[in-house]
């Protein structure tokens, strides 16, 4: 696999970013979150000054030959009728973007059907889905490799544009249980606390989910590193994701986490490069069982705790008006010695 | 006092309603908080298709007889440096109400300063700050009934204008005194658990605080009414804020609720008149200790969980982009039927 390299940022700042923040007229530490946000955003930019030019979001879609197997409470088409539908402007992840002004991308990394043309999709399709976990490896090397380079493709080409902020998002039947299997084999957690409700199986298809996770780790027993794990059990959406969190970082791009799958794309590559850490910002904790334990995994303290468990980067678009809160904050306040106001004793 | 007839919205369109935000493309419940919210705010204006017009901030400030004790971080003259700074633009809730397209009115209800002409102000003062609870009334019936009526009367204002939608803040040093005697009467709480840190009292200045509220309260132990209490503690700020909060759900606008001082004028406007609960929207959950307990006595679930403690209005302009987000995914989203997506079997 390419390996990206990514600096820790330096500490040179750190002093007089938080004083800039403490100076500002509130009482010390009273924009919570919002004071740790402008510091990792300034640590980003290595500037007191930071500012978040062409926000962006890339959703990645992608199908899963595990979905034959009944993992999910929607049919398989469903994925390719979702990108039709982000294509067309009627899903959640338009309507947010839209009104937050963040330049949307859909990718085809793997749907299992033929788009044509279609000017607004990139087209980075891999195969028309991956292969069945059950039975065989998700992908082989070579698509792995073509998965994340192309993904880090994306996000150069976005970059290149202007944009200093990138959010990723996923469409794909089936995702969440390759991201409860990458959780369970990163985090070491039983697979029966890596496995929700999906897109929303009852009980029976929750206990088939889970029966058939465990078949699958079963057939996957030995994996010797992450790129294995990505190997055996997908999703291309997934893989592409992580070279585009990977590259975005390298080129020192604030990184918007969103919900349970992206989550799992961000462990393996935090598990490749640890220094992405520094610029991650997780936006949400999903409602999907699995996630609060992934981001404590992490030690990640989300941004938004609304029970949302859709994907699609909608966490990412929901929580962008409080990084843009942040980082004005910080450029637009007053200080207490520049408005006149006493400071505490 | 003056009573509002605030009508509990009518029950009629709640199917449509739910029919409505159920088949939008996304599993069932996938957009969480966002959906009550939509669905709360339809239900407000008896509408499947809400809009939200001209949202404003108003931050009532004023003093308060008992910062004298010492119960505040900070000296009493920040309360009026504070207002300057609001009246130059240079607060969190400027920057954050700027960023959102937000319309901020600035309230003199009581500031213990002359402010002089100062056109940007509205001019509301019921007296240079409340009285000394420790020792007397905070104010008089007649200021009470003022208080009140001044409130409602800037958000008829405002309303006139356009608005239909309204978050309250709040300036005052001193004010999370009241805000906890409030809270203790109201909720039948020891007052020990309502106190907290305010602006950043340490250990000393946590048990001082706590002990002049103690002796607040044994000198005001016998109070007959919601009325009687805000006599008692205050604060001018407090009490026009209930004012407006009662008009503006009587108008039908939709209420934002901001923090700990904030949510203490909603627990009396809610003892005055339950129906209003139907108009508020509870937009964080403050650091300050206390305020989860409070929005648990009400069975309030707040928006945004960012430890935030600043008070302004703040967490309303925070809060404000994900009642618009709301307002957007059921105006804009595409159904299953109209996008040509699958649902679920």
């Amino acid at each position: 696999m390419t390996t990206y390299d990514i600096p820790k940022p330096t500490t040179e700042l750190d002093d007089a970013i938080a004083h800039k923040i403490n100076f500002k007229t509130k009482p010390l530490g009273a924009l919570g979150q919002l004071e740790s946000l402008a510091k990792q955003i300034c640590q980003i930019q290595q500037t007191l000054t930071p500012v978040l030019t062409k926000p962006s979001i890339v959703v990645f879609a992608a199908d899963h030959g595990l979905a034959k197997e009944g993992v999910s409470a929607y049919p398989q088409e469903v994925t390719h009728q979702m990108v039709l539908n982000f294509l067309g402007g009627g899903a959640a992840i338009n309507v947010f973007s839209e009104q937050q002004g963040i330049d949307l991308s859909i990718v085809d990394a793997g749907v299992n059907f033929d788009f044509g043309d279609s000017p607004n999709l990139i087209h980075a399709k891999i195969a028309m889905g991956t292969g069945n976990a059950l039975v065989e490896n998700a992908m082989s090397k070579e698509q792995l490799t073509n998965a994340i380079n192309k993904g880090a493709e994306i996000v150069r080409d976005i970059q290149s544009k202007g944009s200093n902020i990138i959010g990723f998002g996923e469409m794909g039947i089936g995702n969440t249980s390759a991201a409860s299997l990458i959780m369970s084999h990163i985090c070491q957690i039983p697979i029966e606390k890596c496995v929700g409700r999906g897109t929303g199986v009852d009980d029976d298809g929750w206990q088939k989910k889970l029966d058939i996770l465990k078949q699958v780790q079963q057939k996957h027993a030995h994996l010797a590193d992450t790129a294995a794990l990505l190997q055996a059990v997908g999703g291309f959406e997934i893989t592409m994701m992580i070279g585009a969190m990977l590259q975005a970082a390298a080129l020192g791009m604030v990184v918007l986490v969103d919900g349970f799958i992206s989550t799992s794309a961000y462990l393996c590559a935090q598990t490749l490069e640890p220094n992405i850490q520094h610029y991650a910002i997780f936006c949400h904790q999903s409602d999907e069982s699995g996630h609060q334990q992934m981001l404590e995994f992490i030690d990640a303290d989300p941004l938004l705790k609304m029970n949302l468990r859709l994907g699609e980067g909608t966490g990412c678009a929901l929580a962008y008006p409080l990084l843009q809160s942040s980082v004005d904050f910080i450029n637009k306040m007053a200080s207490f010695e520049s408005a006149g106001v006493s400071n505490k004793d």
